[in-house]
């Protein structure tokens, strides 16, 4: 079974009931009502060496990425991390990779007010889980459904990075140290998630690769996108390494960036882009458009084919 | 490292500096403040094959038993249940495997009006982590760490049933069933928990051995206890079976109960136990009291020594 025949197995088996559950399975995080003025949202992810890291990578950019995920999830949902759980699963408890650990892990979670307030410890196979709970005004948490015909499409930072940089490890490379970096120490988009929940009409962080995490985007709003190529952030220098067609490749289909992708209206585009500038130094790409039912890569104006794999779990 | 070096080792490199945090890591569960009238309680436990159920064991008890452990940690906070977030690892996903997996989840969940909304699947090694949210009155969750010098100690259900269930099926033994059934689909007391919170000085839930729980929660209290072996709840099949020695060695070492242990004040006892009554079957016994300093066990009046291995993580 692929990943979403599972959700789609847990969710119609389990449904949601209650009256104070806003958004359920399907989305980066769910939300729930607990005040008059603000909700509650809560993400959870696990990872483990060999799907998410490589064996023998450093714990402290282990410690950093499991925080990372969750925050880009939170950061999807528009929502302010508050306070995280941890379940550490490891076959061996060794103090200095520990150090490590929560020193990635506490350096990112302090740099976003979040703070650890439990979780568990068992002896088993290298397991990392992680739950944050955070906050929203009410009403104003960014689902990935409400798109419309003829919003813009953004995406911030650069596609494809980590994905070049984990190539480059499997080729026991260690240059250029930028994607490595990239890779190792992905930046959760978590101030610019906050401020975009006054502005975009859907969104979701990309993790499974742009073309992938688009489509759910798109599909969940029942539209369609046309996308630039020439318009993608990808980092000059990995063009250099790698060509053109590697580079929109990875870009499209490597997986790990962690960047947000989001649709604001033509109404608000102005404003957005103003105050983006004024508050964010992080690089913003305006790189296509929803449109009502198909699905387009142009480059050039031409029709571009994409060929892809893309990462899956399951 | 042990568990609670791995812990404290985290709680000293995370410290928790948010006013709005009421409990932290070292108990059951957190507590959170997100409302004037109720607070926030939030578990988060995970099982994996070999360390918390036997290879081989069906999917169904599995899905039960992830869900058991954690509502039994919110019993433990005298919280009602409400939200579930789920992360699934699994090196392959087979449906059948699933359909199991969510029916013995979803049995468990429901009765306790616990609703799934979120979580992740991986490939990975197996691996089942749950969170649990619930909600407590304003001040009324139950730590470890707040009995007091005379309350009398009780505990719900029978002890050591369900290792001695554990210890039928690594003998390849399926009888006597009670005790396997103990093992493999234990019950959260989640309404007695609730219950308890009107009345409970400290609790925590009888998940590593009632030894080593009770020596927790009266660390935590900075006190002490004394036991009476002979009102410890041991089934007479067990007896029977294993005799006296081995039962109560069972009882007071073997993990996976997943009943409660709490402390009740004498001045409110009499109320406590009339209204125990009129509400729960649910078996209570009253095993000992807190006394200032020592650890001690008796039986028919004499000191008791106990020799036991306790499970214990890492």
């Amino acid at each position: 079974m692929k990943e979403d025949d599972v959700i789609t197995l847990i969710r119609d088996m389990a449904p949601t009931v209650s009256n104070d559950v806003k958004l359920s399975i399907g989305d980066d995080g769910s939300v729930v009502e607990v005040d008059q003025k603000m909700e509650l949202v809560t993400v959870l992810d696990a990872i483990t060496v060999g799907t998410h890291y490589p064996p023998g990578t450093a714990s402290d950019s282990i410690g950093h990425k499991i925080f990372a995920v969750n925050l880009s999830d939170m950061a999807a949902m528009g929502a302010q991390p508050k306070w995280a759980h941890l379940s550490l699963s490891l076959p061996k408890a060794e103090k200095s990779w520990l150090e490590g650990f929560v020193s990635g892990a506490s350096a990112l979670a302090s740099k976003h007010g979040l703070t650890i307030i439990g979780g568990d410890t068992i002896k088993g196979p290298e397991m990392i889980s992680l739950s944050i709970q955070g906050l929203v005004k009410k009403d104003r948490y960014v689902t990935r459904a409400n798109a419309n015909d003829g919003d813009f499409i953004y995406v911030t930072g650069h596609l494809g990075s980590a994905a070049f940089g984990l190539h480059l490890l499997k080729s026991g490379k260690n240059k250029p140290e930028q994607f490595i970096q990239d890779f190792n120490f992905p930046k959760p988009r978590v101030n610019e998630g906050i401020f975009l929940s006054d502005f975009a009409s859907s969104m979701i962080d990309v993790s499974d690769g742009f073309k992938s995490d688009l489509l759910k985007m798109t599909k969940a709003s029942n539209l369609g996108f046309r996308v630039n190529i020439d318009e993608l952030p990808i980092r000059r220098e990995m063009i250099d390494c790698i060509g053109l067609d590697e580079s929109i490749s990875m870009a499209l289909s490597g997986g790990d960036d962690y960047e947000l992708c989001f649709t604001i209206s033509e109404r608000t585009m102005d404003k957005f882009e103003k105050e983006w500038q004024e508050r964010f130094e992080t690089k913003l790409s305006k790189v296509g458009r929803i449109i009502k039912s198909s699905n387009e890569y142009k480059y050039n104006d031409q029709d571009y084919m994409v060929k892809t794999n893309n990462f899956e779990h399951f």
